[in-house]
């Protein structure tokens, strides 16, 4: 393996993938819908403006369709009638992102970095945060989403293949 | 919307997806592999007995291409020269998971269900520790993950076709 310079010459704007955001009023199954088709640790949630507000992780979505009793202890699953408990996708309904945001202080904050943010600068954001994602701007505007595994992924094909040119996407 | 069975009826070992784990003895490059190449939120750890020990997550392993005077501040990794920053995925070479893993205090804690648990049984858990995937045991051996994001598509797509049956692969 010969060491590369992907980290410092590759950008966030070369890596970011065409992932949608959603925003706090966004439609809470929509938010669901977006994680487990795109398979995603999480959605980014960015305000009107498109700043960042947090991370919506896949796990914080399924607390919702698990009743309160059952999250204090997993084990009354086994015991529950299947009337009391299958709320399943349907709890999701009518209800907002922002109903789904953990409370303020345990949030995981979402990174953004500009589109000439270095690889480097990604993943030590990531790293920082223990973020899965980070949104990637240009001018202002949301580009697109970089997750940790995708920037492994670019790191390690460029270590394998020795080049150091990044297949970016 | 309709209401279905899903999550008393749907058990662990439907669900299960055929994810390789690590030990922590395992290379630190395989593990970045399976998460790269699965694009995984991270990956599960267990013991040599198959027992759970925590969750590697991709964030974590991003950590040790980042040179430590940058991940305290990332906007260095604008001024640092190429020759100083780039290990790349280098730095991963020679070492183990267990040397990736956080500190034992800040770990997430990774869940581990019998197969005949039910799916509500798994999104229980995943709700409270956090953990953006379960692995699922059958008499004692590690049958497969169970990741967050996969489970809400059996839900949603469950919900959607109103047949309270899922599609479970």
């Amino acid at each position: 393996m010969t060491a590369t310079p992907i980290l410092t010459a590759v950008r966030a704007r070369d890596l970011a993938q065409d992932l949608p955001t959603v925003r706090p009023d966004s439609d809470a199954l929509a938010a669901a819908r977006l994680i487990a088709s795109h398979r995603l640790p999480g959605v980014a949630v960015v305000d009107a403006d498109g700043n960042p507000v947090a991370v919506l992780p896949a796990s914080q979505v399924l607390r919702f369709v698990v009743p309160t009793y059952i999250q204090e202890d997993p084990h009354l699953a086994r015991v529950v009638d299947e009337a009391t408990a299958d709320r399943s996708a349907g709890a999701l309904a009518g209800k907002r992102v922002g109903d789904l945001l953990p409370a303020r202080g345990q949030r995981v904050e979402l990174a953004a970095v500009e589109g000439d943010a270095t690889a480097l600068h990604c993943a030590a954001l990531m790293a920082r945060l223990h973020s899965p994602l980070v949104v990637v701007t240009d001018d202002g505007r949301v580009r697109g989403l970089l997750t940790a595994a995708h920037l492994l992924e670019v790191l390690l094909s460029s270590a394998e293949d020795g080049s150091g040119q990044a297949s970016t996407k």
